[in-house]
């Protein structure tokens, strides 16, 4: 099939919030999602933005039972390692369940490789579920590490209550 | 101790890289480190840049053995959620041994929860090794949760060869 992998634009926000439920969806976990297509809009485009994105777009004839062309997404940003220098990390890839296994996938995480390579980025890293076996499958046929069997990395997070008491607690300037 | 946390100046870092190599030795891994004090600069102190940074520095008299006074660094970023939207990710946080036990690396860490605050971050995510129980600790105390072991999460990473065969991949634009 015929598709093309090309920079979100402000205007395919709403496709791409539509795509995030998607993807929270297979997770189990819609009640999780905060985000509004305005704050995608807000955050992605403006100056110094959060997060830059791809979108997979198929042809009309090809769009789907819903009548979408926008099939598929990539939501990247950039990381730093103090080691190694210039990072780029995949916070999201995602493709319509009825346009898989057409290469699209592949395609959005190679361009995302591709536009980190050109900022000389060293690294694409992303996080996975432990039971999402087919999503670490298709990385580690591709060639990725897991940072967390190997070296034995774990994630923590601060958030609500937890974040603020953090801040609260700051040192004055 | 007196102490003063500050946003690191583009003077600092040549001291701030004296300090990654310090923490890389703690962990036993110099040889990991390729970074240079003129990248920091070009990366840290560009318009959008890679990385933001804080120092910790005791006035003269505190000096250190070695005669310094920036005794300590936290080095972060922004990183985004298609779920809660924006995160701030504490790569590094470093205080010289003979100056631990003194507040400083919490006063670092609360500085940049309130950096993170302030620009509307809802979350401040971070990762440990799991033979680093000091850390674990220091952060399980101050609210952290431990999502690899909670929600299973992987960390997944490209690099060298694997990251150009990718992007050698990508489809055309």
């Amino acid at each position: 099939m015929l598709f093309k992998v090309r920079p979100a634009a402000k205007e395919d926000c709403k496709e791409i919030s539509r795509m995030i439920l998607e993807l929270a969806s297979y997770e189990n976990m819609t009640d999780q999602v905060k985000i509004t297509h305005e704050e995608l809009e807000r955050d992605g485009f403006c100056p110094n933005p959060f997060f830059e994105c791809l979108v997979a777009e198929v042809p009309e004839e090809h769009q789907s039972k819903e009548g979408v062309t926008i099939v598929g997404y990539a939501l990247y940003f950039y990381t730093y390692s103090t080691w190694k220098g210039r990072s780029v990390y995949l916070e999201d890839l995602y493709v319509m369940t009825e346009f898989r296994g057409k290469g699209i996938g592949k395609g959005l995480l190679s361009k995302v490789a591709e536009v980190g390579k050109k900022k000389q980025c060293v690294r694409l890293q992303l996080s996975v579920l432990d039971w999402n076996a087919p999503s670490r499958d298709f990385y580690a046929a591709k060639g990725a590490q897991d940072l967390t069997d190997s070296e034995g990395w774990h994630i923590l997070r601060f958030d609500g209550r937890d974040l603020d008491n953090l801040a609260n607690e700051a040192p004055e300037d």
